[in-house]
């Protein structure tokens, strides 16, 4: 099976492990909603892109850690888009899982999915290693939780000081950082070594995204254009304007192919971050270097 | 140390790990409100009374276990309290968080909870017992998400059609067999003849609030009260009126305390079980007996 088909396989594995019977139907449809059609699936793909290059010699540890990092991230989009914090109608050009099912499922199935990336590391540990769990849980959390993940970098939006630093790297980076290091644990490999590959790519997709949101319309983008200088956020296009966020992107691109290890699958591996970096610079900002 | 000590240490310790440096203190603030001071802590003393009754052979990981339960139970409070469920201002005779720290930081607070109850597992798993750490992620997964833990008992209050047994097995009841099992897998044990004294102090637990709601005032419960009848959820109370709910629940806690199996902790356990049949029947519930 190509590394598309492991992902969707094992998100769709994670999912139908929620669904038992009885189950509340209309949460469990909110959690499809959520997670199902995917978008680019960029993080788990690098997760499994990197557990290829270390050998990969457990691959339904690494689908599933794949999985669980994709389960994870639908769940932070989900609380994202609640009235509270973004208020976004839309998400992957559909309805945002709140306006489709109401607050109180969508906060149910954010929390459901953040529970469900965990089980599925543990399911999948226990049958193919049980000593690599504790370092794919810890790394995850790690990405996720306080004080350095995901939870953390939204905190730092309902601060009156932020460090701005912490901030990126919590919101953006932590996951990708979660991304690389875990496709290394699942196949038993140490992780460190991946690590500013992770890093690289989190920094480059929060410029880029930064760049979509400044540049592109909502109809391109499937959710609210502009919405970062509408609430006054940090972001690049802001700080460098165009054409030096576009500059900073392709720096940062090519310092993260430099990063990857010498490892037996590292030509497939580049090959995959240059596809990276080309979605990444669409025409839309092309056009406005021209 | 005992055992209220080894918990609250236990507790410390996870808050501990999620307030590094730089984090968004107003984000750290609310996690703490959520978790201390404690209310009466009775999943993890289950937890903990039952790794005792097996032997506690790791007594760092049973605390930790008995710790992920409650900090998880924490987190389910903060959701329940936000303005899309019950909108409750107070809790624990204090403000809810979305009411001290606002909405965002209460839903945020609630998922960095969540996470951190499952690093605390592994955390604590990685130093004392690699092997226990899926049974225990599996079994806290299984007694918080979907199919059949807290969010979706949370779940059927959105649905047309409500599955009653399941609902009060997935709200209340899940969490009570996670603490016994989860005090049986800390110390290596198989969890199975420890299901039904869970299950049992659950329903107990559920009857016993339903009792607490209907008849106890806001200021003695330090939240809302009367908000089963105000909601229309389905409750003991309304199904049996009060003299039958108080004979059920006597009928329920006889049983838990039968189902305990043999062991060498058994009297300790017995008796842990007894304290809480005797605050579960409160004497306001004794006065409408009279």
């Amino acid at each position: 099976m190509n590394m598309q088909g492991r992902i969707e396989a094992a998100i769709a594995e994670a999912l139908e492990h929620g669904r038992g019977a009885p189950c509340p139907p209309r949460l469990a449809a909110a959690l499809d909603h959520a997670v199902l059609p995917g978008g680019a699936r960029v993080r788990p793909q690098l997760c499994l892109a990197v557990a290829l290059a270390c050998g990969d010699d457990r691959p339904g540890l690494s689908a599933a850690a794949a999985a669980a990092i994709e389960i994870i991230h639908c769940a932070s989009l989900v609380h994202d888009d609640l009235p509270c914090f973004d208020d976004a109608e839309m998400r992957r050009g559909k309805p945002s899982v709140h306006r489709a099912f109401g607050q109180p499922l969508a906060v149910l199935a954010g929390d459901a999915l953040i529970i469900m990336a965990f089980e599925t590391l543990a399911r999948a540990g226990a049958a193919e290693a049980p000593d690599r769990i504790a370092p794919l849980v810890r790394t995850l959390a790690a990405a996720t939780g306080m004080p350095g993940g995901i939870c953390a970098g939204q905190g730092w939006e309902s601060e009156p000081s932020v460090d701005l630093s912490a901030y990126h790297r919590a919101k953006t980076g932590a996951l990708f950082v979660a991304a690389t290091r875990m496709g290394a644990e699942a196949a038993g490999q140490d992780p460190e070594p991946w690590t500013e590959l992770g890093a690289r790519i989190g920094e480059a997709f929060q410029v880029a995204d930064d760049l979509r949101d400044a540049l592109m319309s909502a109809e391109e983008l499937g959710k609210p254009a502009g919405q970062d200088a509408a609430n006054g956020r940090p972001n690049a296009v802001a700080e460098l304007g165009v054409r030096g966020a576009i500059g900073k992107l392709e720096s940062i691109l090519g310092g993260a192919i430099a990063s990857i290890p010498s490892c037996p699958g590292e030509a497939q591996l580049c090959e995959i971050v240059r596809r990276q970096a080309e979605r990444l610079s669409p025409v839309a900002f092309a056009r406005h270097m021209a």
